[in-house]
């Protein structure tokens, strides 16, 4: 597992600022056993604190703070969450995996989502282009265990392809992705009963000398015109290495149901024993402007 | 600890069925410690998630499905359970042992009440003939933890005693076993201010050949007359091995209590490793069929 | 981590009494990791499970006893918390530490502030002398965590130094502590919004041969002549060897706020092994008789 600490500073649209600690600790356990035949059945379970949320068990947007400590000042701050999350079980053999519970989902693993990890927090994930419209592990609560979530994912050489379903609005989601000359191209679609839930996504991810770029699309739905809404979501994001324990990332994003084009710098710096220094700035879609910096350690 | 994971098909007497993802995970923490003079003090807790419910903290009878995510199926899922349970605490010297907190409970312990484990996720538990009737090892729960739940386990050669005591409606129960030619009587009796607790049950158990047989009977309060009330209870139960990784269980119950005769056969196959696969199939003591599927891996 | 279980003995002012069993598990998880320059960044985090309460997550005073099980006797038992508590994040160097999260709190880390641990339970903790008002780490919840708690820590040879901050009331505090020819001199103040936060206190502990010995007092606001209520707080506290693996510890304590003098002794036998039995009676301020009597064990 990691932890991380360290200063965030918020500023939104309607001009409400607050600066204040921020922190995870996550605890991951990866528990496995292997048949006489080579099959590995496990569960992935963590155990893991925030300090994203308005209270306990209730997390927040960047874009809503509030008073919760009654102070008069702004915060956002504080809830904690003290159990294991949803465990994912699987049973994997050569390059097939079933996994059933609190699955990945296969929008949320496919290539491109994560393009980056912008700055200590991650900030606002706006490059993140399906936008958490579909299953996705949940780190702090139940995802799609116990509502039938089932997945399987299967590579061989190049190619990798992930189908997941579950009874969250009967959500069935896919992706392909083929790897040719160290450049990574993805397609999924998503059929499901939730409005706003991704319909499909594309994604190209590779290197250019000493960065690495990705270009990513989904269609979040048709464009309501709502801020908040729905539509189409673009990502254009990057990585390079400046030095030989530092990389800055940077990305730019824009959506339908965005009221500003999103962009970030974050830097990375190796201290060593899996220790880093790290720190970025970001204005979200929603004009907000985010600031962190601080140190994450893993264990 | 284990996980296991399959498919749970369920199918009530008024005819309402579904097929759901089952899982179960369990983390056993067992810390002990050994003074000079030999005692083992410890303490044993589980971190566990199952599937088994309606909502997080609230399980419920496989009898009573209903359509938790609102999509109009119906639905036998989803609970979280996110921590520790409930302490068991103990001192061991030999063959005594003295426990408290969240206490095994000596009904729920008396050889014979587990005479078989069902398929993969032990399906109603009709065979267990004093029906949870008394102070038991809460994995998900507190148990008899902050109730003052105490008990004392004895054994010297083939006689074991347990005598248990907890503020859950004043309950002392306790049993005498012993072991003659392969084969173990244990006698028990509670005494308690709840109505419908045991009173008195009764095991026998040993071999035939290839063959584990028990017989066991409880006396959960007078015949009411009421389906879910209070009568007789009785449980004949087998295991056979098939083969050298393979054995199979079967058993049959009544209960003055049931509508029907509760019936059912499973199969585990050893996969090697700590894992297998298991699977069952049932007909509950109202009238709920139950079939299970799925692998249990040890870690 | 550790375990500990035994009874404990309550006799209110009211006349209210109760013999129960009390318990805690404590499982310590710290996780650190070290940069190539040598700095430690690491999180300590709880799992710890007390039955110190009225119901789950709500502890209580001892002289408020109720009959949480309406079974119409008078107890004191019961709360099962079951997941990790607020974490504490540092980054240590040499003599520096920084701390953020669910600090350990300058007051509650003084020098002189625990200068005993009564019986097996602790007892009331009237030997306490800021008597809890103010920051400190948290075993069962959340602390300063998601409050901004944040503090720094100073030693060079004899000199320790340590400053504390977060948004509960806006506390700040500090102490200065010296250590002198085996006496150690230790001086805290605090600013907060709270009503009843202490504003200053002061300790002086060390040796008379066999005999460690503390003197404290802390000015927890103006006395109020309320039981309750604020005012000064003195306490007088001892541990003698007796034996080679015996101690016995005594303490008197007065507050402007108690009803009656606190006072109390008792004894911890080392078992070995990381085993000891313990046991202590105190008379607490506000006039309730507690006896305790257990062992406890690490591991």
């Amino acid at each position: 597992g990691y932890g991380r600490f360290g200063i965030l500073y918020r500023d939104t649209a309607a001009g409400v600022d607050s600066t204040d600690v921020t922190s995870r600790f996550r605890l991951q356990i990866d528990a496995t056993a292997e048949s006489d035949a080579g099959v590995v059945f496990g569960a992935r379970v963590r155990i893991q604190q925030d300090n994203d949320g308005l209270a306990n068990g209730v997390s927040a947007a960047p874009e809503t703070p509030i008073d919760a400590d009654g102070d008069g000042d702004i915060d956002y701050r504080g809830r904690q969450e003290t159990g294991i999350n949803g465990v994912r079980f699987f049973a994997r053999s050569g390059g097939l995996e079933v996994g059933v519970g609190n699955i990945y989902g296969a929008l949320e693993f496919m290539p491109g989502m994560y393009p980056i990890d912008l700055g200590l927090t991650g900030h606002s994930y706006d490059y993140t282009a399906y936008n958490f419209r579909g299953d996705a592990y949940d780190s702090d609560s139940n995802g799609a265990a116990g509502l039938n979530g089932v997945e399987v994912l299967y590579s061989a050489g190049d190619l990798s392809v992930h189908v997941s379903a579950s009874d969250v609005g009967d959500r069935i989601a896919g992706f392909v992705a083929y790897t040719w000359n160290g450049w990574t191209f993805a397609l999924a679609a998503q059929d499901s009963d939730i409005v706003g839930d991704t319909e499909w996504a594309a994604t190209v991810g590779g290197s250019f000398g000493p960065a690495d770029v990705t270009l990513a699309y989904a269609k979040n739905g048709d464009d309501t015109g709502v801020i908040g809404g729905t539509g189409d979501h673009w990502v254009l994001a990057g990585r390079f290495d400046v030095g030989a324990a530092t990389d800055v990332e940077v990305y730019v994003a824009d959506a339908d149901y965005f009221t500003d084009t999103s962009y970030g710098v974050d830097f990375n710096h190796d201290l060593g024993g899996g220790t880093s220094l790290r720190g970025g700035i970001s204005s979200t879609g929603f004009d907000t402007t985010l600031v962190d910096f601080g140190v994450r350690f893993n264990f």
